[in-house]
């Protein structure tokens, strides 16, 4: 499905911005074989393209010096956070400059009164649970990864939490952005709401890098609730669990988490995390509030499990029996990919309105089925974005080929059904074509505004546009 | 503080235009003044720059061929819902075609097991309310006026209800936009969430009109909460009022409303609705939820209402004790204008971070009282934002200096307290200038942006940018 032609470099630009950088940069400007690669999209199943050098920044000034040079020469650059992006977002298809961000991870101001906090890019989501832990806040964004609060931003990256607290959409108050010609400006305030023209922040978040590199991010945060409760429950088929998760959603209830697992999935995980859940679709649900509303959530919610024949409503009710569940969901990727050895595992990504839920996982179950895919199935139920994990021999043409078509289908899929190729991975290279046929002329808005902003091009080249 | 020059106007292509459109929509284009008086800024104080001719479209594609035949002739189109947006939204002041689409107001389609639906944009939100009545569901924004969907979303309206359910931000999931050049696109699907390419949906919200014409809204609706309660109650001054507001936000309750009325205000509401509450600062509350949850709610609130020396915790369970305490809210700004007969009320609209929220309303109102305003002050204070309303004679020339001194100095005050010039009203003519003091640099991407998407500048001249 995605050719990953490169594109053409400009090799005396390049070499001339490398030049400059490194008398700029000293040793935090790295051209080695081993570091670049790393730098590359390596963690999922399109091909690394590695940039030419990688610069380790530690201020803003610092980018937005980076960028001026690099605007200078015509030279791409790529923002990296933690690297753990599904698309190749941080390919390099035309060369450049690798920006890694993972050193600016300052903690700048928590403001524990209003429920805000401002941080750098290369922040992680679990090193800021960290810092606010003797706040009473807490950060709730959770794809899954450990990845930086930049980066998160950069993929409007959301995960099992956003049912109850959205996604980076929501989570971002503001941010401070190196514009492509150098310039450093903040799209916001830290005020909860604003009317004050186009909202840039917005633009920003889900831009993968390709309008400009956030330097900092002014992040909206949540009280840790008084009450958590969490469940694992089995169901005959899928169907019977989407529709508990759609008779939950309907009622009103807030549940934090309400997450899906295949029989196919729960028994990977089974072997991956040495669990012993019964191998039928499984929905883990989690519960946030005061502990009279999470007592009167878990009855509502259990009458509707049993209503929709569901059983095993089992509580964990202790921290670490919590942690662990949820460890071997935050797991399933790996679990799914030790189900063959050897295999990689392409992650589809569509998400759906929820009342169309249970025909499109029932759908693409049974296709890959027909295509004799081993794919297991996961998804964040109450949002109706689900992932079929495609775990393919990455060497095997063929098999890519079937897996490229799986995907196509599956988007297909998607759009029949009011829904989107991309829930939360995003566009990056993968998906261009698919954007295209899912936007339409959108796409022509998105490459107008790309050609304002970034008239050379410079920024992350190759993704989304 | 704002001179409301005229832009130059093209009066070869206008004429041209109206010639066309009077062949293309006969009746349904007008050109007598009264009506284009009408449609130009009458609720406010900013004066009224009509258009030459009101059309009245009926759909999607009639708008699109209006756009098409602008864009030919190179004239200002105007986009009007209802007319009740406060900053010169609607004004021409080059000019042009008001675009009236109050007609289009079809629900198209209400989809109730996921919780959305699709409207025109001449539906306005009590209209949809009725529509949604026997589903169960209903739309939260509320933004006092019955304003038509397409212009609250166009800015970015939010209102009393904005603290629990979020702003138009977070209601629009998708729209149908009729682009400057005349091509109709679509920048979403009713997906809960996406990460399908830049957020144009978010940066149509708020554009008022400047960027197109939004024929079409896909909206996230909410179910109707099984209990609902509502409280007044009275603060021996606004420190304690916004003291426990804070405490409210802080502990997680998920309050659906928390209106301050100063005591001014309160006054001026018993006079005007024929009330008798206590002339203190006021508290209005409202909460949703379960009858348990609601109760429990209630019960922490008013125990922090006590402990903040607020008193009065009059209770409001039957619905019309309710709608007659949220009336008396609504009409807060008429009743505000009767204490003053003959002066019109200019609405301010700062937001600020709510720990700052005590001290920018104090500050507000001594410097009101320094400069001899009569100027009663409200907020949605849930959110950080609040509404001085200044009472002048709009004959007063140094009335009305003082006025524009006044709005100028509360925007440096927001600023300097990490806050916003507008929280919900939109910049449109009037906070041009204060909008390039707030964002600086980031105007220049907001033009950069317009002027790639609309080169001829006929999307509503004069705004934003």
């Amino acid at each position: 499905m995605v050719a990953l032609a490169s594109l053409p470099r400009n090799e005396t630009g390049i070499a001339t911005a490398i030049d400059i950088l490194a008398q700029r940069l000293g040793p935090r400007l790295q051209t080695g074989e081993a570091i670049r690669t790393q730098h590359a999209n390596s963690a999922t199943w399109l091909p690394a393209q590695a940039a030419d050098a990688v610069a380790y920044l530690q201020t803003a000034d610092e980018a937005a010096d980076l960028i001026r040079i690099c605007a200078d020469h015509r030279v791409p650059v790529i923002p990296f956070g933690t690297g753990t992006s599904l698309e190749g977002h941080i390919n390099a298809p035309a060369g450049g400059i690798c920006a890694d961000l993972s050193g600016m991870d300052q903690v700048l101001e928590i403001n524990a009164q209003d429920g805000d906090c401002r941080v750098q890019p290369g922040v992680t989501r679990t090193r800021l649970n960290e810092e606010l832990r003797a706040t009473g806040l807490f950060f709730p964004i959770d794809p899954g990864a450990d990845a930086s609060l930049g980066g998160m931003a950069s993929t409007r990256a959301s995960g099992t939490n956003a049912v109850r607290y959205g996604t980076m959409r929501d989570a971002v108050l503001a941010l401070q952005v190196v514009l492509p010609d150098g310039r450093l400006v903040r799209t916001g305030t830290r005020a909860r709401k604003s009317s004050a023209g186009y909202d840039l922040t917005r633009l920003m978040v889900g831009a993968e890098g390709t309008l400009g590199l956030i330097t900092e991010l002014t992040l909206r945060l949540h009280g840790i609730p008084e009450a958590i409760r969490a469940a694992a429950c089995t169901f005959p088929d899928v169907g019977a669990a989407v529709e508990t998760c759609i008779a939950v959603i309907q009622s009103g209830i807030p549940i934090a988490r309400i997450e899906l697992l295949d029989a196919l999935q729960v028994r990977a995980c089974n072997l991956h995390s040495g669990l012993d859940l019964p191998e039928a679709p499984l929905l883990l649900l989690e519960f946030h509030g005061s502990p009279a509303g999470v007592a009167e959530q878990v009855e509502t919610v259990a009458a509707l499990v049993r209503e929709a024949g569901g059983s095993g409503f089992r509580w964990e009710e202790r921290a670490e029996d919590r942690t662990r569940l949820w460890q071997a969901r935050h797991d399933a990727y790996w679990a799914a990919c030790a189900l063959r050895p050897g295999a990689k595992g392409l992650s589809t990504d569509v998400c759906v309105p929820i009342s169309n839920l249970g025909p499109a996982i029932e759908a693409a179950q049974r296709k890959a089925r027909e295509m004799n895919l081993l794919a297991p199935a996961l998804g964040h139920v109450g949002d109706g974005n689900f992932h079929v994990l495609l775990l393919v021999d990455p060497e095997d043409a063929a098999e890519r080929a079937g897996a490229d078509a799986y995907i196509e289908w599956l988007a297909e899929l998607a759009w029949s059904l009011d829904g989107t190729c991309t829930g939360e991975h995003g566009i990056g290279q993968g998906k261009r074509a698919l954007l295209r046929r899912e936007a339409g002329e959108a796409v022509d808005v998105m490459a107008a505004i790309k050609a304002a902003l970034d008239p050379l091009g410079i920024m992350n080249p190759g993704k989304i546009v």
